[in-house]
């Protein structure tokens, strides 16, 4: 396409801000997103490429910073080079601004270099008033649509630009159509929409104390204003905010001559996309009305017809949509959403832009492109969201259900997932009815801290009020629940226990079954039908992965404790076991008995057995302790072996790491509370002493008060509990390496490698490791064969960040707990922050972003740290991370850019991982060969 | 004095292994104490400078390096050198080694650098066997004297170079003793001793299976060799770890020809000291006995004289001593510990050393040496250890009735400060006895983590095993209670409820008073009456403060949260508060309840408030909690106004840093434990459920459940809780900006800095730098006028120090909270480590030194970062801390380093820290000009 042509006016201010197209010849292109946002772009391509297009110009984005930047003052010079630009719209459409005899109307539109919800919309027939109108409709020779024109802009600058609410609007109208018993607008006859004209204008005289604009000029300064000012409203920066878009920006404005679709038969207008978004197939897809404007369409009111049916009601317009969508998506090398008019018979292209689409559509039309030339692999990768394959892997309505399904709202996709469930409009119910084993969803105009039982126990949330970083979007995302949020045109009546939506009329009643969307925030009558993803028949998707792993640098390992899991991770292309974690299993069944059995005895028998190593001789109360323990350690390292026998077969040939025991032991006794209970009501109650139940209580209650800490997460645990009490590093390791022995000789390929955590000074390392490599030999020495595993550590605690270069030389691994190294880089304690204090600073934007899902900045700085030291202390330090950000997009691309070996996270985010790895390598990559 | 004269032999040896004296001339001199350690160094400065030493040699510390890297052997040549230094020696004395007809008799002794306890001590009379003693008896003409050396010497050598049990030795004496009815060696006659011989030398056979051995030579080569093994013991290990002496230092071997003091009574050996070590008076101090060996002073059997006496005893002797003593003043510019044997007449010098004083001694010296003009200043400064300071302040013993006590035994001064107190023998007992009132002193043979109940309500600890780090000693540090460990001398026998000292003979019984002084390692009969230390009347020290005060570049603050404190930290030199916490006000008294009732409503009041704000009305419920919750907020402002202005005005003109509150609500509420016991026994017995005491324990059972946090280190407290609760920013900004006022108008000068807990993000400064300077601005206004206070922070967490960039763009100054930096950085919950693993992390040295004591130095890195990126953010910046590493003489060094404007500690830390920071400038400094 040509660059840029020479202005076809003269400026009068200092900068060029205006950029004008018309008669196939514009003077931008559309590689000006930034100056002329995405819209005016699209515009001025599609011009420049011969498509139909209305003459009109677009007012820059730079303009909008000058605004602000004089204190919302027009630049000098702008309004000057706009009545020139009108007045070469003038010219191309043989038209005039304000002109009763032809007179030209516009539409005036927001548009940013990105989409963005809570900008100025569309303000459609710009140029009306009492007299253009008269000439409108002589010239059409039809008086009603020149009211129902007036009307609607009336109502629309009412609302959009004097910033009226539009329910004062809605209000007459619907007066009009219940007095005129029908429910659609058409039905009104021209005399209504006069007398409405009047109403509307008398609201606005009402609301702000003026006359409505007549001057078509003013009317345009007006709106031009008011889609600067749109640019700051508070959804507006919300949303940037949330997006990470920059406020500096600003938006452009587009200036574009009015077409009409409804001026008969042989007008209409439309949306469609070059390929259908919703399942990828390649074929043109969306929808038209015939005699209608753009909103009608919206409105939902008259069925439009599937697009297809052009073919036969206008054939020629169709060949040439066709063709211009072909065109269009050749050129963009991407599926195309147009907006289109046809004005008697002619079509005008009104805008192209990159077709949003669902996670399945993205799939396929992705690898489909790649087939047919149009992209190659790397860009297919980037065409793919992180959380479209997410989604891919979530349960999801059933296609044809949710096609036939009845829509009674849409919000803010805030929380992905498919909900389905009884609607409840109170926490105290949702508790109370999923207490009875029902499943809810709960509607609430919004949340507060005092719902959050009641989102804990439901499937889904639905709000009213509150965009991407509200309350209930917020927990919703933490909590992994569904969530649609603000859905503005649902009307929640919490104490009627009751909602209507706006749009659509329709009610939900407190127990009414609904389904909610939350990855594309719909919310369905109903109880939909859920189909579970299975990855192994998502074919485009595995093809996708399949260039991801070509492209990626790092790793992707899962965290995984069971063989079943690790096996689904291998099964989703998981690479190795970052983390599996030998606690878990010791919750299992008879296991816990085991475990409180031996913990109960652990700190005696340990210090009996000093004192037999200093040489000194046991009483027999020591024996008998030190013998309990030795023999419930003996069945906790028999039941271990097993588990990592059967871990090592599922990963075989692949690395496991294996974390030793790492949580504080009182987290295997009953809870003290309860304990304390039974204590005082066996007391209270007379119950003798020597009762076995009393007995046991007390002395149940007694070892947890030993065990009592202030701060769990920062005490006896981790590498510190080995320390204490060393049975149990040398019951853990003769289990992990006696269990690589068997396997191997059963022939497998068993990669063991043991990890250390919660590592603050290298000393403790040395010490730990002392004791396993004690154990190492003699089990090497018993079985005869050389053992074969490395000896590494999480990297979770501050201090070992600080003194990485001291640690590596004692690990060959590091291995970054995020989770723990967030608790403590902050001074947070997770348990108790994210149903507290966190979730009040995100959404009072204290944090931008919780940090236990994306990696802070900080955070990362301080890994950097101990990377670097580590690296330089052991070139060959292997380096990965298991904390849950290893699963995070956004945090992925922090680890590229860290430098790490891989990312480990569960298994189902595993191919999430693989596709941002990808991602990351490209956008942040170069860090090291691989 | 002379450099080191060239050899007077032939080397064989690689390197120059012996350094040899006598005759005027060393080939050492006094600054070779690296090369020579302390005692040979001393020997030949005492040489050149012409005093009379006993001709002798030292093998090198580089020897014993050397016999180390050599797998321990003696390095080549070494042996070939030592045979030609004896002979020098034997031709300077006119003695043979060996030789019957003139018998040379040496003594061996270890002489490091450093002074050290558990290296070997001395071997007197080696030399001797059957042969050679005939021929001393024969020159002496005294065969009483003759076996007296002899059964000395086997006894000696067979203990210290065979390491045979010193006890079976003192067995077969103590029969002899028995046996002629007396207790003193002396009274033993020449046949006994005989026997004793005979005796002596058939415990060295069946202990060593071999003969004790005969020639000189292979004595000789014995004794060297046990000298360099006993480098590596263990308490020499441990003691070197503690001090943190480097184990490669190696010791010396000297070897010094025998003089005796026991040839009758012109004869006599002695210790003294130029001046009084004790109080510090210029004076010769010290004892000696006549007729006597050096062994003889020590057990005490017979009653030194007071050197004075032997001015009358052998005045010419004593001329010369004193002349020597003030020579060897003036040269080494301090105090000296001399030694010294009179043989015949004639005095002979051993030892020169600088002397170990008390505290007051140091400091009245030190004063006395600046007005002598023998040291500047500066060097006066760094002759007080800080630790000397702080004994200063402590209560300490009466010094009459000190030297009129009765001395039991002696230890390693583990833990400072004066102790008295019943002995118990059981932490069982100690708690018992205690929780009557009683006041104890828990004596052990050594304790373990079970006795930590007994320490923590004993006045002082007493142990007969373990060094200095042993568990006793580490717990007595860190709970601050007086500890004398190691009393090798004691024998404690925990299931008689006795101790004996085997040195003085005394005994302990359960119930007995005793008094320790953890500051000399001294423990004494009864219970002696202390007096309290008065800083005023401390002239001497307040000179050294003084000059020190000259010399430092930090400033010394406070941490001081009431007047009287800060009145008192005033008069101890502190130049402002750099920690006033305003939460401690709110326990005291009628406060308490205030603040509850405050809090049980604080969070329904906060949300009723926000939904004021937001255009909302409140229900009679909501507006009779926010009343609630105003009217305490009200009654607790006004009381902390009162306190501030009390404090403003002990510290007029300096500066006062206020610290808003910090710590978990649910510190204010009762014990949870005890409500839940509370409320499970009015249900277990039945009680209604209105009655009243019921009602209310459930209510504060829910509060305290609601606000429970499972790591309350890491959770809702510090500027969190000001964001979440805004009042209470808000009322402590009034008390303290109203108290300045009020004091300002009062004609006082306070000047007030406000600061900010528990930052680890630079927008929760922000946030509540806006509330606060909101508040400011009212009372700004109301009072009419200007108010002058400044904003800053505490650098507490992690990420706060990690991005101290942003952070100081916000804060005027940083005050570092190393206790919480500690505990995030290391993961420790500093109230479960120190009872739990932090103990056995110091006892296993996998952590050098308690982090909570002495700044860690990843700790002090993170710091530097903190304070790099803060000045380069905000270049004037004021930097200080306020952990109680401000008090630490090691931590203030470091805080040197990283370049802080003050440290801040408790009232009685402050004359520490002012020594200690002139010291650190000194040392550590040029980090800025002042």
């Amino acid at each position: 396409m040509p660059d840029a042509v020479p202005s076809m006016r003269a400026h009068r201010a200092a900068k060029r801000y205006i950029y004008a197209w018309g008669d196939g010849r514009a003077e931008g292109n559309g590689s000006m997103k930034d100056l002329l946002g995405g819209k005016g772009a699209g515009l001025a391509e599609m011009t420049n490429a011969g498509l139909p297009t209305p003459p009109g110009f677009t007012i820059t984005t730079e303009a909008c910073n000058d605004y602000f930047a004089a204190g919302r003052q027009l630049p000098a010079g702008l309004w000057d080079d706009v009545l020139e630009a009108v007045k070469e719209v003038e010219a191309r459409t043989a038209k005039g601004f304000g002109d009763p005899r032809s007179p030209l109307l516009v539409s005036v539109r927001s548009g940013a270099k990105f989409s963005m919800p809570g900008m100025m919309d569309t303000v459609l027939n710009l140029g009306l008033n009492e007299e253009t109108l008269a000439g409108l409709v002589a010239l059409t020779g039809n008086e009603r649509f020149g009211w129902d024109a007036y009307r609607r802009f009336v109502a629309m600058f009412g609302r959009i630009v004097l910033g009226i609410d539009g329910r004062r609007f809605d209000e007459p109208l619907e007066a009009k159509k219940a007095a005129r018993g029908t429910k659609a607008d058409s039905d009104l006859p021209a005399a209504d929409l006069r007398d409405l004209v009047a109403t509307f204008k008398g609201i606005v005289r009402d609301q702000t104390g003026r006359e409505f604009p007549a001057d078509p000029y003013e009317q345009l300064d007006l709106a031009t204003k008011a889609v600067f000012v749109s640019w700051f409203g508070e959804r507006a920066r919300e949303y940037r905010k949330y997006n990470k878009i920059p406020d500096d920006l600003g938006t452009a404005v587009n200036v574009v001559t009015m077409v009409f679709g409804n001026m008969g038969d042989d007008s209409g207008t439309g949306v469609a996309f070059t390929r259908n978004t919703f399942d990828g197939a390649k074929e043109l897809y969306g929808e038209y009305l015939t005699n209608a404007q753009g909103e009608d369409v919206v409105a939902g009111i008259r069925t439009p017809f599937d697009i297809q049916h052009l073919a036969e009601q206008m054939p020629a317009v169709y060949e040439e949509f066709v063709a211009i969508g072909d065109q269009l998506e050749r050129h963009y090398k991407d599926v195309q959403d147009l907006e289109f008019t046809i004005e008697r018979g002619k079509l005008y292209m009104l805008q192209t832009r990159s077709a949003k689409r669902t996670a399945a559509a993205a799939v396929k039309i992705a690898v489909a492109m790649v087939d047919e030339g149009l992209i190659d692999k790397r860009e297919a990768v980037t065409r793919i969201e992180p959380s479209q394959v997410d989604q891919l892997l979530r349960d999801q309505f059933e296609p044809a259900a949710r096609k036939a399904a009845r829509k009674i709202a849409g919000g803010l996709n805030a929380s992905p997932g498919a909900a389905v469930g009884r609607a409840v409009f109170h926490y105290r119910t949702a508790v109370e009815w999923a207490g009875n084993g029902e499943k809810v969803v709960l509607v609430r105009e919004e949340t507060s801290p005092d719902d959050f039982p009641g989102m804990a126990v439901a499937q889904g949330i639905l709000t009213a009020k509150g965009g991407a970083t509200s309350h209930a979007a917020i927990v919703a995302r933490q909590i992994g629940k569904p969530c649609v949020a603000g859905s503005e045109e649902l009307h929640v009546d919490g104490d009627a226990r009751e909602a209507h939506s706006s749009l659509t009329g329709l009610e939900i009643h407190e127990g009414d079954w609904i389904s909610l969307d939350g990855s594309t925030g719909e919310v369905f009558v109903g109880a939909l039908p859920t189909v579970s993803a299975r990855y192994e028949e998502q074919t485009d998707l595995q093809t996708i992965l399949g260039w991801a792993d070509e492209i990626r640098r790092m790793g992707v390992w899962t965290n995984a404790d069971k063989p079943e899991e690790a096996a689904q991770a291998r099964s989703y292309g998981a690479q190795g076991i970052g983390l599996c974690r030998t606690e878990h299993m010791f919750r299992e069944g008879e296991r816990l008995e085991i475990v409180r059995a031996a913990i109960l005895v652990a700190t005696q028998a340990t210090r009996a057995k000093a004192k037999v190593a200093a040489g000194g001789a046991l009483t027999a109360a020591e024996a008998a302790i030190v013998a309990e323990f030795d023999a419930r350690m003996g069945e906790l390292e028999a039941l271990q072996q097993g588990d990592f026998e059967g871990i090592f077969r599922a990963m075989d040939g692949l690395p496991v790491v294996v974390r030793l025991i790492d949580p504080p032991l009182h987290e295997f006794l009953p809870n003290r509370d309860d304990l304390i209970e039974q204590v005082t009501r066996f007391d209270a109650t007379g119950t003798p002493a020597d009762d076995p139940g009393y007995a046991e209580a007390r002395r149940l209650l007694a070892a947890a008060t030993a065990m009592r800490e202030q701060n769990p997460m920062l005490g006896l645990r981790g590498c510190r509990l080995g320390i204490m009490i060393p049975d149990f590093v040398k019951i853990q390791t003769r289990a992990i390496l006696n269990a690589q022995v068997a396997v191997r000789r059963a022939g497998g390929n068993p990669i063991a490698k043991i990890m250390i955590p919660l590592v603050g000074h290298v000393n403790e390392l040395k010490a730990t490791r002392e004791l396993l490599e004690a154990e190492a030999d003699r089990i090497a020495e018993a079985a005869g064969i050389a053992l074969d595993y490395k000896f590494g550590t999480m990297i979770e605690i501050p201090r070992g960040a600080l003194t990485a270069d001291e640690i590596a030389k004692e690990a060959a691994f590091f291995s970054f707990g995020t989770n723990d190294l967030t608790q403590m880089t902050f001074g947070y304690s997770r348990d108790d922050a994210e149903g507290g204090f966190l979730l009040k600073y995100v959404e009072d934007k204290i944090l931008p972003v919780n940090p236990f899902q994306t990696l802070d900045d900080a955070v990362a700085g301080l890994m950097r740290i101990a990377v670097e030291k580590g690296r330089a202390a052991r070139p060959d330090l292997e380096l990965g991370i298991c904390g849950e950000h290893g699963g995070d997009p956004e945090s992925i691309h922090k680890c590229e850019r860290i430098g790490l070996d891989y990312v480990s996270c569960s298994p189902f985010r595993v191919p999430v991982a693989r596709l941002a790895a990808a991602q990351a390598a490209m956008a942040d990559g170069g860090f090291r060969d691989k």
